[in-house]
């Protein structure tokens, strides 16, 4: 079964399939009576938002779900990730979502396993089903990249939404704008850096990065007021942006330190329409990870009134 | 969707329905077969019988059930509880079961959000679905709240319980009596504070409340053994009791502690039962919160033989 | 409902037919539409693997499952296992799976519960359905016990696997040999103390044991490369096997300890088909205590492609 490790793995063509499939089952508001499909998901890393994304994903299709976290688990007891996940394999798990600490863990696993990856965020790597969902928010609101002009602006060192947005936005024809504090600027980013006002000025997205405190090895130099002014879309700066051009923030919020509180529920701001399109993306990655080769068993969508 | 923060804000109406559809499910055995519905629960606070007994009952419902735990989670990222249930609210959750140390942690959210809160205990506050399993217990013995004596002991400050059952049972026709040590009376509470040995013999119902350890500012000053004598159930004071009368605690039980070991099995202890009656009373609640109005989708029950 | 706390409870003939009906679960691929059945998995001490293989057998028996960390739970507030089981009994849960640290933490709760109590571990006592896959996973490679030599070599002390194995194996009409460090010999254990080259040589089935540091008073006082040389399945070793015997192992493995790296995969290792028919294994288990009794429902399993 295929992996979803980066997207940069993707073809331009995959990805369209998985968002357009995306926007099927959200349209419809489709989901799948209980199917005989285990899949497991593995957070090494505190989260929320995304393993409640996934496992209601995964509860949708009508999978069993077994959740993991690095407290209660065998790996305390030196257990390698390889040797944890071929004793899923042989559980019967056909798909892992795995968050994990460590820059590309999976380099060593992707020829070794035979159940899929899903890739929930890697150290300060990747995260393609929160770029998927950033594209299929996009998408939604312009439809089309060609031509756009995305900013990332804030943490862009530490940020692994940077990294998977920014890459594939270039390949997919947007401009892609990148601003934010000099220290935390990342050379390996595909982008033009460009001043905050600027940025927000020119971009049909604006897409604020969450400090990711938890990812740095110092603090953060300036407070939390400062940054604000600095580098945060403040109500001053949203006047600046474009009639049409919509806020992105991956969340969860530091409220008033990226995003002026104010601006969170704002008209223009996505960021709640970005979860609710993590769902329907999830769902749609994991049918292509589990279902999508020929010899599986196709399993039937309902429809359901909300 | 509604909310159930406080059995103050039900009706006399509401809370017959809630409860006759209780003793139904419970007669009749009955169970869904699996729905699209996602419910979370959200403990902030430990617990074993209050989350198993509403995650049997979402079961049972045939929802799908996210589970979530103050440790493993981006509160711990500094996001406030508002955008936690924003997040599920988009994730697709239709009701949140939400345990938490502050007092009325549901205040600000109450009229923010689409999805129902159900109140699974606040601070020193309330535990509604508590005091409507003691509800549906005492009518199951006695067929009704009016003219009834009931005898709330023991550690009344700290209770949610207390507070729960004393406004709703007064409201009911019931008569209250507290008693217990005087440093953890409770002004707020009606009903009529008496000595314990008074209480007992009056009482048809002797409901005697959990000492709160982990709420109090600072421990007990009496041994266990010199509680149990002046505040608990001993087995000298249940031979006060009148006929026909029964015991009540709401578990878990400090044994010869609250109540003499012998006695939380015996002949008229409920103790057990009320944990029993839980799983109805929350199967009960969550249909009204979920399925009550009427534009939702109806499903049906199915009975099943044990 | 039955209990599974230690093989010697089972007669060989319930042992063959709990075997059997793994095997004929794992080859036609069975699992079950969602039934009103409900589990529960208490593990007060850390698993990955058991708990994913308990939890993914009853999901794939269509039950509805609650997990219990020792974390999060009523526990810490001092209750005894016994409340919280008869709790989870008026919940409606029909069989626990318990792992625990204590050494027959069982017995004062055999004859006063009704739900069926499924040892998933205790202490340095039994671990039951692990002998259970070990049974089927040498029936499987020989047809039969009778006259099989078994070496069982490493820290059999302190280990669970080793206890269970031994008694049943030779039960079973099997010759067993055991080895290991004489700081860890088990006079408990039916079988011959044999030197570890003589084990190897001499066996069937090798089958070598995990080190339980998490089970020590004391550290090991052989370095890693020492316990290998002395104790461990070396390379070198390995070819001394006989041919058509087999390696096992509880997992998970200490690779290049307790057996080399190399051998972990090799093709006389059973070591991930153990896992493999654990999950048949314990769905046999399970409906053997859910389902036995003529009362209960009968429920129909559905044959899957995978």
């Amino acid at each position: 079964m295929p992996h979803l490790l980066t997207l940069s793995d993707l073809s331009i063509e995959t990805i369209n399939d998985i968002l357009n499939k995306a926007q099927e089952i959200q349209m419809q508001n489709l989901y799948r009576e209980p199917q005989p499909v285990i899949t497991a998901n593995l957070f090494f890393e505190a989260s929320t938002r995304t393993r409640f994304s996934f496992e209601a994903a995964e509860k949708r299709l009508g999978y069993h779900v077994l959740n993991f976290s690095a407290e209660n688990s065998s790996t305390q007891k030196g257990e390698s990730l390889y040797d944890t996940l071929r004793t899923l394999e042989e559980v019967g798990v056909q798909a892992a979502v795995i968050r994990h600490k460590q820059d590309k863990y999976y380099e060593d696993l992707r020829d070794r396993l035979s159940l899929s990856i899903i890739n929930g965020g890697d150290g300060c790597g990747d995260h393609p089903t929160q770029a998927l969902l950033d594209l299929m928010t996009i998408k939604q609101e312009f439809s089309r990249f060609d031509g756009l002009t995305i900013a990332i602006i804030g943490d862009l060192r530490h940020s692994r939404v940077a990294r998977s947005d920014a890459e594939v936005l270039t390949r997919l024809g947007a401009r892609v704008l990148l601003s934010g504090p000099k220290a935390w600027m990342n050379e390996t980013l595909p982008g033009e850096y460009v001043d905050i006002d600027e940025a927000v000025k020119t971009a049909d997205v604006v897409m604020m990065l969450r400090i990711q405190h938890e990812r740095h090895n110092q603090g953060m130099n300036l407070s939390k007021e400062d940054y604000h002014k600095q580098y945060g879309l403040t109500l001053e700066r949203e006047r600046l942006m474009k009639p049409g051009s919509i806020i992105m923030h991956p969340a969860p919020v530091n409220r008033g330190v990226e995003i002026a509180d104010e601006l969170v529920e704002a008209k223009r701001s996505r960021i709640f329409k970005q979860i609710n399109n993590g769902v329907a993306v999830r769902m749609s990655v994991l049918e292509w990870a589990v279902n999508k080769n020929e010899e599986a068993e196709q399993y039937e969508y309902v429809a359901f009134k909300r």
